[in-house]
């Protein structure tokens, strides 16, 4: 587990810029959500359109900012799985410059697995966790 | 019908200003969209809470743009119902300077009255149009 | 003047969607200011960094909504100039379904050029008239 | 050094729900950013309208969810400082029910000193870091 598999493209848009003119930084998180999102739908986890059906939440997530990400700035987004708990998803994401491959910003989210009906955390499913584990490799 | 009989004061926050240094132009609807989600609850329509109760939808918006709004700003903004059809709710509003009145931009939105279970336009209401045409004068 | 012969793609983020799980109604007028963005650099108004050098500003606009925005949507936005005052320009907008062409929503948004330094409003130069009227053909 | 000093109240937008129905991920990072304007401002460190005099950027930050937070909440941000480098800023956060005082969430940022003009980090001015440490008692 040394590499990204999953990289997703980001369009950034003019009201993303805050007033010190670059990325607002709360945005380095939408745009970590937004390459989830589109990672969990690539592995097949997530269709797309149940929102009642999204079986994980958000327990913690972090970014470290290392250079500022301009509008003019062509980026993507690196998501990968690095350890599943019994029901935690360890996330990483590294956000980069898509001509030079410079890292911008590198993150880091915990999911959990979550019965939106019983309203608690439940073990990862299986076949979530052979999904996963296959595609990152670990 | 001359004047505003709500209004709902606003917090400028960070992140609504733009490159430009002040209030990105598409944060002024979600301003206005605040305002009247207050306005909706003070008047008894909606308690805030069940997304699938806000039987209304939006057909039409617009927004004219009077002065920048600086982060330092102090700013209200009044709602009113001008114009009650049959299925349709002609809302304004004043979005204003809180220390001196002056319109910084004023705006204009037209709501449907909406049926989420059958998906589609309903007439409004009885109750609501007796609790909005007593509250507005109209 | 029929037809429109800019068209910017928008991805859907999850985090355009609200509550009423379709995009945010304020965040039609953030793709209308993307995709306009998109427009003015691409024909040469505007180079893309420099804050503040663009000269225009936004005097009023207005959506109209024909059908919700899933997160699922492909869209892509038209922008076209109509006309071309001796200080406003005017804009109009549709935001399509790529793949059927479908209408979703259309806009409309007068601008206004501006000089930063001075302050106030302007003729627009003759370079953007000369550009924008052989552009779209007005 | 165990209690928040300074608390600023935020009111939750309906923008600022996503389809999960509760306040999105990233917009937690928008109220901590919120509040710790008004903390530095408050401090007196920054005069809100100068963005080119923010001697501050953002190095890190985090935040670990506790309780999903509702339309309808009612919370405050708590900010502190809990250390400070020779460049950096130790800072935290509690983002709680206004009513209960229950966490619902809790952050942390290191900021850092930087000059804009010669756009590197610099040591913590002498008299933010005697405000500083005066206000949070460390």
């Amino acid at each position: 587990m040394s590499e990204y598999r999953f990289f997703h493209s980001i369009e950034i848009r003019y009201g993303d810029i805050d007033a010190q003119r670059h990325v607002n930084n709360a945005r380095h998180f939408t745009y970590m959500e937004q390459a989830r999102s589109k990672y969990i739908k690539a592995l097949g986890l997530w269709e797309g359109s149940d929102f009642d059906a999204i079986g994980i939440i958000l327990a913690e997530q972090s970014c470290r900012y290392i250079n500022p990400i301009q509008l003019e700035s062509d980026i993507k987004v690196g998501v990968r799985t690095v350890r599943l708990g019994e029901k935690s998803i360890e996330t990483q994401y590294s956000i980069q410059d898509s001509q030079t491959g410079d890292e911008l910003a590198v993150g880091q989210a915990t999911l959990v697995a979550y019965d939106y009906q019983l309203r608690k955390s439940i073990p990862i499913p299986d076949d979530w966790r052979v999904v996963i584990a296959s595609f990152d490799d670990i």
